[in-house]
């Protein structure tokens, strides 16, 4: 009916889009940071015609001006260009933040024909944007790259490495379109989407009802399902763009298309977890309801026991029952099995490990990436998320991100 | 009207009581604990005569089968003698767990006239006791010793030092009652109160009727408002014994010296945290109800980014500020302040730290003790929980804990 195929490098794979970034001079210690990778403060993303949007923002009380800006716009509004920088999140700075935003947009109206232009931060909270830095790129900065790359790159913070993916639909008629998209996030990953940015671009010719169903159900099955350290970010953002230009479009296979961008990126942020090793899934079947399997695989996701546990490769599957106890699920630990993989490693009928399958135990767990499955054994519900471990790295990433 | 006085030692400063420990070999490498100051695996708090007890288990689920072992008796039962063992935590153990408690209880029968014997647990998850090892130590242990500092030491785990505390209190009539605890905790205390076990002994000739609601109101008040990991245990405990033979009591001032031994006790325990070296207080005022006040408060004690922020001695305020604006209560960045100590250190009217206050609250941050006061600017609301930082050692000593 339609095939979904990876395709090489990212936003530069859709027509009609611009992208690229520059180095306007916020980071100051890039030496310092840690990050190899790191190209430029200050990315854009352009349509040669104006998109309709769909957004899922942060759930933090305190949005970030940039979000705040967005909101501003009346609903369904269309635009043309987004903007995108690190090292400052633009949060906390007031009505200031947000006239901040519309002076560096008014400048760049003189030089750039921008309909409703949008805004993006990352970074350190309290501090307001260097606009005149900012302003003063726009006099060298090519609004008509194609360079995914150098944008992926340059919206990096504690990032070891860019995220850029996309991927050709090819529809029965032989007509096809593209979805590709960059992100960023490492730290602060939380089930309520932390620190993140993702900005997916599309020429499907997706109809703008579809759009935002379409990018919840996506994000619920990608961003909202992992975890690295359950805080939750001022300023979280994803953004699908459609300029509509291809001419073709498949609901489902949109979805699905979108699904697998969203879902892949969401494991490389994971894989990009701040001193992560080990990437883990937590998969809870038999609970009572989707809610209760919801809550104690992110509850699992989120222990910082589990996660130290994962990091010393220690198959204490004590810590897992006890984390499920603790969620407030209706549990047993007579009906309650847990499996690392396919090893069976807890049941009511055998509950000391045994030196066989504390071996094998110890073998699964030296993998890069292992499924950790807790049967409730008193229902039908099933939920999963996706965790990593917790090192010595994480700890000092975040002692010394600000300074 | 009363006067209450900290006196040396710990339980043997309460009359009628006796308490030591002995070694029965399940610390296999008490060398690799990383604690000096261990000293045997069991210990025991015995009373002449029967005790009114009052208690507080964990909120999870999965309860350990001590406490299993604790609810078989009928409500308001009477007992005299408390077996405590470290290293194990006869957890998830099921019915064998609670069939070996009722064994060793047997077998202690047989020496000692013991009245509805309890036992409190805490250790690995998944393990049988070593009924023989326990049993057999019954031979030799004196258990007409007053050795709190023994049996203080021998419920140790990753405590990197015994707590034990008592109290007296004088009253206007000359006469006079006594208080005493042994604690211990550090590693997955929270909110709900986490691996820890805490036993109170008391002379005070307290009703029964009164000390269900003294012990709630003092553990809301203490163990309740700490969290060095947000982690719940299967095992945690608090117990009061009251044997009644000062025949003294006055219902304010018992409450009054609970309330400071088990506040005391659960600031221990903060400085104890695995690897913490610094103990903040988290007040929230100015919020809409108490309810909300107190969300705040614990989701900033519980936050990894703010405990690697206080690790890292930065005085990144925007930390604070978001785990607020994540935590769901109702807050508004033009209403709310921070405080460090006495340091404004953010309000809508000043966003961004000069390089004086940045001084001052470096300062601040480099003692091993401070408050940390957001006000909410819309109610009257407060909440004070106590945190403390996350360190390396942490991720260290939860990594090798099992092995």
């Amino acid at each position: 009916m339609f095939n979904i195929t990876k395709i090489e490098n990212g936003l530069e794979n859709v027509q009609g889009f611009f992208c690229g970034a520059t180095n306007v001079g916020m980071r100051t210690n890039p030496a310092n940071s840690g990050v190899s990778d790191i190209d430029g403060d200050v990315a854009f993303i352009r349509s040669e015609i104006p998109c309709d949007i769909a957004s899922v923002f942060t759930s933090n009380t305190f949005q970030a001006a940039p979000i705040k800006h967005f909101k501003k716009y009346p609903k369904d509004f269309q635009t043309d260009f987004v903007l995108i920088n690190a090292k400052n999140a633009n949060a906390m700075t007031g009505e200031k933040g947000i006239e901040d935003i519309e002076s560096i947009m008014s400048t760049l109206a003189k030089t750039q024909n921008v309909l409703n232009p949008v805004m993006s931060s990352t970074g350190v909270i309290g501090y307001c944007l260097p606009i005149d830095k900012i302003t003063s790129a726009f006099e060298t900065l090519d609004f008509n790259a194609k360079n995914s790359h150098h944008a992926a790159r340059a919206i990096m913070t504690t990032d070891s490495f860019k995220k850029e993916l996309a991927y050709k639909v090819e529809l029965d008629n032989g007509e096809h379109f593209n979805i590709a998209a960059i992100c960023k996030g490492a730290g602060m990953i939380n089930p309520a989407m932390a620190t993140m940015l993702c900005f997916v671009i599309t020429d499907a010719d997706i109809p703008k009802s579809d759009m935002d169903e379409i990018l919840s159900i996506a994000t619920e099955g990608s961003f909202n399902r992992i975890s690295v350290d359950g805080d939750t970010s001022t300023n979280d953002t994803v953004m699908l763009l459609a300029n509509k230009t291809s001419g073709n479009y498949h609901k489902q296979a949109f979805q699905e298309a979108l699904n697998k961008i969203m879902f892949e990126l969401a494991m490389l942020i994971l894989k990009d977890g701040e001193g992560a090793n080990k990437l883990v899934a937590f998969e809870v079947t038999g609970a009572k309801s989707e809610e209760e399997a919801k809550k104690a695989s992110m509850a699992l996701s989120n222990s910082l026991l589990v996660k130290t546990a994962l990091f010393g490769e220690d198959p204490n599957w004590g810590r897992i029952a006890s984390t499920i106890g603790a969620s407030g699920i209706a549990c047993d630990d007579e009906t309650l099995t847990i499996h690392y993989d396919d090893l069976l490693i807890y049941s009511s009928a055998f509950r000391e490990l045994d030196t066989i399958r504390e071996t094998k135990a110890y073998a699964i767990m030296k993998q890069e990436s292992f499924k950790v499955t807790c049967d409730i054994g008193l229902g039908d519900a099933s939920y999963t998320s996706y965790g990593c471990d917790l090192s010595y790295e994480y700890v000092k990433i975040n002692a010394e991100y600000r300074t």
